[in-house]
């Protein structure tokens, strides 16, 4: 089951390619299939009735053994339909409390862990009340969602009023979902734990810090680094990722955790049962010597993804370079980067002459590279050498260019 | 959450009008409420996403406290969108469970339960193969369905051609659910056992053989008697029905379950999270003073049950008027049936002038009588004296009269 515009690792459609597969898609999707792969396309991926449909239309010609739902989006869906006609793999219950943040919130409130309160409404009108209840500022997003689409902070009254009316927010209005609202909690830092359950055992889980807190992240802080093994945030924060895959009643699947350490102390924030974005996944295979991706498919395929750690000393950190508004005259090479002390690797994905739009999200970079450095404390330096090192020069768009 | 086909109990819409109450149903429904309560009309109940789109509209308005369907057909999706919205109640995984024949057939095995073994298939095409697999003859039925609908016995390659072919069994091949097929066992007796659970401990459960097993039931042994307190297998069916609660793992609910005793023991049927049908549970209030139809609505609403079972002597047999399809002409009086000896109860629901149908399922009745034994040996002769004491008349019908 698969999403208009997401596409997936080409060595992922390769695995997948050696298999009998059939993909239920959305119309205009941008994934290339090998000549012959069968593809049923459904209006939304969300669309629980017409899945069930196209998954009949399937079924009708012989078993289905596995049914893969490589992104968030979906997930949900695809629990449903595995529990419904028999499907091995994370039925629904486990699907929903992984991407339903309100049902993941009941599910942390009930295990005890520490969370930001929330709020569930069914209209942009009832935020209100509950920021009533809450105290502004508070954040307002979908239950269900990918990402960070449609999430809001609202200092007052005032922003509430403009995310009713402006036309900026008609994507938030036009949300089919409830929302949940949270107190908008001072995050000092933010952090983030990857891991691998197999059989309800976590055989991989590894705890980072982002180099600021994503929110308004500033360009040049983007980024993590893995917390090296005697550090005791690293403890809490396995501590906290155990205690919500228990909470969660995962068995098997790959896990993305959020953290935020606050003046009340580390909160847990949401956990997804997929692999992180950005450039986390190649940072763990780095550091650790693990394929996340290739742990998800296999884990999906109902094959052992034999997950064997390395450990290392130290800790990697992954940094994206920053990119600026405007096209593209100077860029520093690749090779620049390569040959700094402690580089692991280093990849430089823009070019000059490519255009950055006026508006890019905190995941949007030049390139991404990775440094290895002894603990937390030797971090700050080698990120300011590689913000030193890389300079990227951009001629602003004339009015008519386009991007 | 309704169907339009079935109506509840006078009671039940009394107690629900006393809440401010949507009624989500399926366009022609059959029931009247009080004016003022909201209807939607989504094309088929069975639609998740048009019933989650129904239920957001209520939401929209303000929260949903609690979500009913006092129907098994529609009991998923109510676990759907209970589980999506945050609604409190039985979600998805334990409401598919007791109505998606296959998971149920999946969760007794893995908890050890006797019960006859089963094969899904996605096509009428494919039962051949199941057959032969396991051997003819097999029953044939849709994983998901109400009562006994669809359920077919084949006894060999040519049943299924008919099956597969001839215009009567055109509902059959228009199903859209996959298919279970089971060997056909010999079953020597039937039993049913009816329970209340609440917050995961059995507080009612009674055991009951039918007068004759369901399958091809003559209509004059139409009924069922509770199994006294000593009786072996009442034990034996108590404990299957507690080990049956808990492997599907139910919290709160009212359940229905069959049994079937056949040359190799006893086998677990199916069991249904909802009061059984017929004169069950009137038979139910006379005998324990335990109001089924009650508990279910009062569990569904999170208001408590309160059951309070009296113990009693000796056994209450339930036991259906037998019907002859034609034109009624004469009829026993209901006085003649109350006067006889150790009647409880008794009900006569046809007239004079009314007509029965050619074709009629085993539970159109005539009535029904409750009466009362000291144990089972009691049961043959107060069943032949009912029998005996009913009479019914009927005039062949015109081929040009309506019935």
């Amino acid at each position: 089951m698969h999403v208009a515009k997401n596409t997936l690792p080409t060595p992922v459609i390769a695995h997948l390619e050696q298999h009998d597969l059939t993909v239920i898609t959305e119309p205009g999707h941008l994934q290339m299939y090998a000549a012959g792969t069968k593809v049923i396309e459904i209006p939304s991926i969300r669309d629980v009735t017409a899945a069930a449909a196209a998954l009949r239309t399937v079924l009708c010609k012989g078993p289905v053994d596995r049914l893969l739902h490589p992104f968030e989006l979906g997930q949900s869906v695809a629990g449903y339909l595995r529990s419904l006609y028999g499907i091995p793999g994370m039925g629904f219950q486990t699907a929903n409390v992984f991407t339903n943040k309100f049902a993941m919130k009941e599910a942390y409130k009930k295990a005890g862990l520490p969370s930001a309160p929330a709020h569930i409404t069914y209209s942009p009108e009832g935020i209100g009340a509950a920021a009533q209840t809450l105290g502004w500022p508070v954040i307002v997003k979908p239950m269900l969602g990918g990402g960070s689409m449609d999430v809001h902070r609202l200092d007052g009254p005032e922003s509430l009023r403009e995310l009713l009316t402006a036309p900026e927010y008609e994507s938030f209005r036009a949300l089919t979902v409830p929302l949940v609202v949270e107190p908008f909690v001072e995050v000092l830092a933010e952090f983030h734990c990857d891991g691998i359950v197999i059989d309800g055992a976590i055989v991989f889980a590894e705890a980072s810090e982002y180099l600021a807190p994503l929110l308004d992240c500033p360009p040049e802080f983007n980024g993590s680094f893995f917390l090296a093994a005697g550090d005791p945030l690293r403890a809490s924060i396995l501590t906290l990722h155990r205690e919500a895959v228990r909470a969660l009643d995962l068995r098997d699947g790959v896990t993305h955790m959020e953290f935020f350490r606050t003046p009340g102390g580390i909160l847990a924030g949401e956990i997804a049962c997929r692999p992180a974005g950005g450039a986390i996944p190649e940072a763990i295979e780095h550091a650790y010597g693990v394929d996340i991706w290739d742990a998800q498919l296999r884990i999906m395929l109902g094959e052992d993804p034999s997950v064997h750690p390395i450990r290392t000393e130290g800790c990697l950190v992954n940094y994206h370079l920053p990119v600026s508004p405007g096209r593209i005259t100077g860029l520093t090479a690749v090779e620049d980067l390569q040959c700094i002390d402690n580089v692991v690797a280093a990849r430089i994905t823009k070019k000059v002459g490519d255009v950055i739009p006026p508006n890019y999200n905190s995941s949007y970079a030049s390139g991404v590279v990775f440094v290895h450095v002894d603990d937390r404390s030797g971090v700050d330096d080698a990120v300011r050498r590689l913000a030193d090192a890389f300079s990227i020069e951009v001629e602003p768009l004339s009015s008519t260019a386009k991007p």
